[in-house]
């Protein structure tokens, strides 16, 4: 399928979305965006910036033409505008989307049999604490991992398409269940973010003065925002609650053995730690 | 007093001693370095670096011609090394410490006049999960802070003698009671430490390849070295281990509102981690 996409269109561009944009016109010389924005000052930034070249506020209207339609808004809201892309757009279109959770999107779109069958369930696992389109850039996905999370309705031949799609934007595809990478994203992303937020929590008046670079490499993802976080709670709310009882066990051993006096305990424990971090290191294609 | 200091001895030349070295090296032009290693190959290759002048194994020589005495040692070896350096030393030594906890060292030095006389109490808040000279540098401490927590015993000239050590490697200096430090720096850099450590312990080996940027930043410090971060907690126990029961309070109080779908007090434990991230910045001279 030579010349494939020609013409995508990206709801909701705002850091994701733009970078979505910014690396395909990157892969594909001649690729026509359509941005789907609310605001027309900001849909002029993007055509002006050439990010998009058109602009709309229309699901519909962008979705016409598009080979394919990539649903870069907050989760809780990209269910509802896969429904909407499916419905207007080509029989052949692929819709897929960048949402940080996965089954209550995938559960929500499986009521929706057209849809069901257009929707590859996707997401690059790349960002940023800063937000916004003006962050984005070309390279953001480049040597990182897009899991794909296919439904049983999902077709091979489609999901051979979305694979390709998130390769073009520089990323290595990963397939698994919606539920998996619930899962997985809860202990690796969903939970830490929660526990970044919490130690920045720690912080009074008295020791603002006294953070250090460990402090701040911590929090960092704290910074990120608020309402975003909330939806990715809202839509991952059981494997994230389990999984900060398992974080709240983890430090309660630890500070037991403090307590104890249970060095021997202590140092495996810190030993365990820097095994992990040490032997985990970022995806790349290189 | 101009030209001062003219001789140092650094006790143990890892990342926090060798940028002692290097910093002052840069502020003072004529500075005569003597690095207390037990390793003779390691002393042969700090001089061969021009991070030491001479080295030795013992302390005693080492401080004995000191216009100020460096402990840089894991901080359960500090107070023993403390006292063997004033027993050595000139009368108007200055000994000084890099220590990331304050009380126990302090208190311990205390029970020797002679110590206690010629101590001033130091932790400059720079570092890096990176440990050894061969990754110091002369701009380490600059713009960062260096808290001193003299005793009841510390004359102020001595402490003025101190400040002014200390501000020569670029840093800023603030002074408060060791039982203060302790506090603080367990809720802005032990409990954050212990609170990575348990972050990355969450990692399955099905999990390890979805790992992103902001998991990368909050377990970076994971990667420390367990023996320093065990001496750590076992010097600043009560402290951290408060601290930890706050942090598991709040992620306790996270955990519960998700469950109940307490969205409302969720965001507002988002909002507010964020404020604090986003008002506390690092200090710097500039």
């Amino acid at each position: 399928m030579q010349h494939w996409p020609r013409r995508i269109a990206i709801v909701g561009v705002g850091l994701l979305g733009a970078s979505v944009a910014k690396s395909l016109r990157e892969s594909f010389g001649e690729l026509h965006v359509t941005a789907v924005v609310r605001d027309p000052r900001k849909g002029e930034v993007l055509v002006e910036n050439r990010v998009a070249d058109v602009f709309t506020h229309s699901v519909a209207v962008a979705s016409e033409a598009a080979d394919v339609v990539v649903i870069a808004t907050p989760v809780d809201r990209i269910a509802d505008f896969v429904m909407q892309a499916a419905v207007a757009s080509k029989p052949d279109c692929l819709v897929t989307d960048v949402g940080s959770t996965k089954r209550g999107i995938v559960d929500a779109v499986a009521m929706d049999a057209l849809a069901a069958k257009k929707f590859v369930a996707a997401h690059p696992i790349a960002g940023s604490e800063k937000t916004g389109a003006e962050h984005s850039c070309a390279d953001l996905f480049r040597g990182k991992v897009t899991v794909l999370t296919p439904s049983d309705q999902t077709l091979p031949e489609l999901l051979s398409r979305a694979e390709a799609f998130w390769q073009a934007t520089g990323s290595r595809t990963v397939v698994m269940s919606p539920a998996d990478h619930d899962l997985h994203l809860a202990s690796v992303s969903h939970v830490p973010h929660l526990a970044s937020s919490a130690v920045a929590k720690l912080v009074c008046p008295e020791s603002a003065d006294l953070v250090g670079s460990g402090w701040l490499d911590i929090t960092r993802v704290a910074a990120g925002d608020p309402a975003m976080w909330l939806a990715i709670c809202q839509e991952n709310r059981v494997a994230i609650e389990n999984q900060l009882a398992c974080l709240i066990d983890s430090i309660d051993d630890c500070r037991r053995m403090l307590k104890d006096h249970d060095d021997a305990g202590l140092l495996r424990w810190l030993e365990e730690a820097k095994t992990i971090r040490d032997q985990t290191k970022p995806s790349t294609l290189d």
